[in-house]
């Protein structure tokens, strides 16, 4: 039996600040026992992933930086738009890959029929789409928000609290945060004090669909 | 923050041995850290739930060990049809709940598209059907397993290592297993060794889920 499961957790914005790098990988090791990660991010891409374009701007770095982390037990895409996942598993078999946004959307679903997305894009990431279906009854991209960046403003917080605050009113049953940006910025817990309602955080969904390859193995 | 979460688990077969009747329960503390489990046991179904009639025999008396487990932060319905699930929640609107069933199934997603069920039924448990769908490409019903009790043979082991052969030989990309019985005989390691595929274990499925609803309010 191994002592700990190593993960290689990709990072889909260029990142120079350590801590902040490690932020998500920080989060699954708090909570996930036996599980240890090693963060890398993408080159050139300070904004990461908020539109189509630069989601297939991406998808090639994400290769690369998986063709570094082969020896490691599993591979987190931690992103909400699963970039390149469905392309690790082609490519890379015999490495067990999980991206951010199957494993929110599978475990949304469990917390309610009308499920509110909470991201930086007016549009579904696509995993969510797949996954949820006729089940998403708002994409809420919070005003003034167009990236990751933006978030991590006071006034970014806030956009975001007013917007699951309509979401609510909507009649979501949950909430699916669609960007990992908004497991850095802690917000989940904000959230569901705020409205009362399930919010679904990506980066500890994404641990936990790692947490249970590792106990499947151990 | 709470240091652990309490689960009233509910088996849904009559047990009188007190390590049988905590089996899932050890299982379950043993992989996920702060998790503390009661197990109680259905009255009077000693060859526990293999038939739509013993899924609806059940019902009343899951009802009834929900109410008696009303104190508790979570309760499991230790049972791959997930039986009462849907009763619970709308009976039970404070109290999370999580089927053996609905686990496996939202998990055995995650490794393939052509998934084969191995339980003790010809027929698909409810909640496979729903997640799954056309997904699934096989119901296997070992020869010779008519209810969880003849899972605990030898014999019965070695049906169904053959039964999973066969799936494997039928194309099977994943094997959900579809009995918390096979949970008990604690088979799914063996399986994997022997078929090379993975074996997606009920008890281990609806310990998953439960953890993300306590590291979720921690």
């Amino acid at each position: 039996m191994k002592k700990s499961f190593e993960i290689g957790l990709i990072r889909v914005v260029t990142l120079e600040d350590n801590q902040l790098l490690n932020l998500h990988g920080k989060i699954i090791e708090d909570n996930f026992p036996g599980l240890k990660v090693e963060s890398k991010c993408l080159p050139d891409q300070i904004t990461g992933i908020h539109s189509p374009e630069t989601k297939e701007i991406a998808i090639p770095k994400i290769l690369k930086l998986t063709q570094e982390f082969k020896n490691k037990d599993m591979i987190i895409v931690s992103c909400a738009d699963d970039p390149g996942v469905e392309l690790i598993r082609k490519e890379f078999p015999n490495i067990p890959v999980v991206g951010a946004g199957e494993s929110t959307a599978a475990l949304a679903q469990k917390y309610g029929t009308k499920i509110a997305l909470l991201g930086i894009t007016d549009y579904a990431p696509d995993p969510y789409i797949e996954v949820m279906q006729d089940k998403i009854i708002d994409i809420g991209k919070p005003e003034g928000i167009n990236c990751t960046l933006d978030l991590m403003t006071e006034e970014g917080r806030k956009s975001v609290i007013k917007k699951a605050k309509e979401q609510k009113a909507m009649g979501a049953q949950v909430i699916a945060l669609a960007c990992t940006g908004m497991s850095t910025i802690e917000i989940a817990k904000v959230l569901e004090e705020e409205v009362q309602l399930p919010v679904i955080d990506p980066v500890l969904s994404e641990g936990l669909f790692a947490y249970f390859e590792y106990i499947r193995n151990k």
